[in-house]
């Protein structure tokens, strides 16, 4: 008998984050950092199991973990080598069922369980690979990794032939990129020194410690006030210097005219970007900032729901920098499809990170990046945010500001066990200290 | 003690609908139309409650039903008057909570757990006044109406004063227009003729059948082969005739090009719009769509998750007809936003309706419209589905190819109590009765 998928298995896991304003930013003053975990457990010898997770900021996380619990049926008595065998079908099926498919289509909390299983469905098969997922897919040929990809809706702007072409441009120099980046490692940004909730005194220590730590790019929330913003800003570019790299992040808390003038004024502080501008549905609005606020770079990305809509943004020319997740989009078959695109229409991708293993799934897809499909790291770097690294049983680990490529098999999506009973909300342990109360 | 909110009950709600393929589209084939039911119950004397839904297909609906769940801790317990005081402040709470809001935001799961609330809520705020909801609507000043809408990435398309002011030159005749819809009844078309499921003999019997009833307006589903859809709308036209009208659907079945080269050769039909002609989420493929196959007009809605997509949709010019949505959108004061979105830039608003209740709700706004907002019913038809009517205590009533104006107080919202004893799932006896098979 071949393996079966024979269990959706999920866990309801908040941190509560929000007690020193950890993750703060102007729409989502006190997050909870949350995952909608989950593990997709087969009948296969020696019990191998894939983990993936959505990342979301604690209430509602248990309709996250509802709606990846709705998927199961879809998964359920599946041979596990048959979806290892065409993991588009495996991604496609999951998109368009016809019933499901109304709670999206293809966005928010439906949008979010699919990536959730897709990932874990590729964590798992990284493991039986022996391989990280970004090796597994930097080894697969242009056409296996074009098969990856619904293009139904993107032949407007990619077809799977333009896609090939790129791909294979690319074949014959990835042995040198791969032994390039692994020695060299994925460069990053740090957002850890500038969440909003944050003092000055502790931006001003942050970024001090931040530049002693070697890093050459900061990310500072913004968003308050334009007199607040004004002043962090200052503060930034004072402990920076000149020659270091600022990114602002307004988290969608400006109209499209607000975004234009505030960013007239913060142009003083020489921003590489903007990030979320406003509303993350409001592509004209985002055209009309672009074009205003140039040669300041439009960054978004991780409220884009699908592949649909970065192709929008990148074939308009609307992002200078495309800010893929891991969790958000319908995982790595519609990150890939995102990647194709950025690289037809040369956008360098910047994902976002921080959250809930986001630093340690997405990883992947800019290495992968690196190596098989842009081919290049200019103007490209990793988000990275120091916080609940602890929880992953393959962390990443980030020095003199990169990313180590990570090197055992999987997504680097796995928790521990520990993690999960401790953090299971709301009957574990860490939130039934918080309910009694300081001691 | 003024009165509070005191629970947020929910109930899962399923149709077998599939049976027959009533509703079967090109991405659809079997749908269960489903509700995710709420009631808002208060402890007001008499035990006044609001009724309000998100219309899915099936599966699924557990987890809509948890997200309507989601947001009880920011409904229970608040007062009732000042909620029904600032109605506008009680939606934008909803749609803005700092956790939940990652869920969306503004979309899917999420947004049509807001729009439940929300229309319970108004449901209820119109039975108080004793009215129904559109005349309530129709019965506010221009700042009241006003009030009710988010403006804040809206200001780039319409400000409070546009708003204001297009409210204003209606004000002195609503009076005349309100008598005479009232007589009249509201414009209509019937989509009950063509699904995609039926067979060529029942859509032909169908559509003799509408005709004979009055109509003059019907609607094709179309999207599953081109050969096929020539031969459906060969015989949609031969039994409409030339001077009825025939609108197409395509689900979102196509991508850009294929619509584009589809409704070249089904222009020969004369159809008056086609709707859905790919994904939801492609502003720029609808944009290259509507220019490649005027005078044909562009119809989306039902999957427009927000007033800000509504926006660009209409700002741009990209659609002919405004297909707002009782149940996708955040509700009442989201699609009062459009309605004002609509009418500045002169675009004809034609409701998606049919599911499950979606009839009942939709008919309030078309009405409010004719009466306080673009003051016209020109190229503006109610969409009308026959089935699913009888499990309401106030139906919508069409008759001559007409909705006759609800009359009662409320929303229309309200099921039979039976109804949702009779068709939870899966504890319900009709559900019991399926999965007992044929007898």
């Amino acid at each position: 008998m071949s393996p079966v998928f024979t269990a959706v298995e999920t866990f309801d896991v908040r941190f509560p984050t929000s007690d020193e304003f950890h993750g703060s930013d102007a729409m989502h003053p006190d997050p909870d950092y949350s995952a909608a975990y989950v593990i997709l457990r087969t009948d296969a010898p020696g019990g191998e199991s894939g983990h993936g997770y959505a990342f979301t900021l604690g209430r509602g996380n248990e309709v996250q973990t509802a709606a990846i619990k709705s998927l199961a049926p879809l998964v359920v008595e599946r041979s596990v080598e048959a979806t290892f065998a065409d993991m588009g079908a495996f991604s496609r099926k999951l998109m368009s069922d016809g019933q499901l498919r109304w709670l999206g289509p293809d966005k928010g909390v439906a949008q979010m369980a699919v990536a959730a299983i897709v990932n874990a469905a590729w964590d798992l098969y990284a493991r039986r690979l022996g391989k990280p997922l970004w090796k597994v897919l930097a080894d697969m040929s242009p056409e296996q990794i074009v098969s990856l990809v619904d293009f139904h809706y993107l032949t407007d702007a990619i077809t799977p032939d333009e896609a090939l072409a790129l791909l294979r441009e690319k074949e014959a120099t990835k042995p040198q990129r791969e032994l390039e980046i692994i020695r060299s490692g994925y460069p990053a940004y740090t957002t850890s020194a500038g969440w909003l909730g944050y003092s000055d005194d502790v931006i001003r220590a942050r970024l001090q410690n931040a530049v002693e730590e070697g890093w050459t790019h900061a990310k500072l929330k913004v968003g308050r006030s334009l007199e607040e913003d004004v002043r962090r800003c200052r503060i930034a570019r004072d402990v920076l210097g000149p020659n270091r790299k600022l990114m602002l992040d307004a988290n969608q808390r400006w109209s499209v005219q607000e975004a234009i003038d505030n960013m007239k004024v913060l142009a003083q502080f020489d921003p590489l970007w903007i990030e979320e501008p406003t509303h993350p549905d409001d592509l004209l609005g985002h055209q009309a900032i672009a074009r205003a606020i140039a040669p300041i770079g439009v960054a978004v990305g991780e409220h884009i729901p699908n592949r649909i809509v970065f192709k929008q943004l990148l074939q308009s020319k609307v992002i200078a920098f495309c800010q893929i997740d891991a969790c958000r989009s319908g995982g790595v078959s519609d990150v890939v499809a995102t990647l194709l695109l950025a690289a037809k229409f040369g956008t360098p991708v910047c994902p976002h990170a921080g959250g809930v293993g986001l630093c340690e799934a997405v990883q992947h897809f800019s290495i992968f990046d690196y190596i098989a499909v842009s081919g290049s790291a200019e103007n490209r770097l990793l988000e990275y945010v120091d916080h609940l690294h602890e929880h992953f049983v393959d962390p990443v680990f980030v020095n003199g500001a990169r990313y180590a490529v990570p090197i055992k098999p999987g997504f680097s999506t796995e928790c521990y066990s520990d993690t999960l009973a401790q953090y299971e909300y709301p009957s574990g342990a860490a939130w039934q200290r918080q309910r009694a109360g300081p001691l």
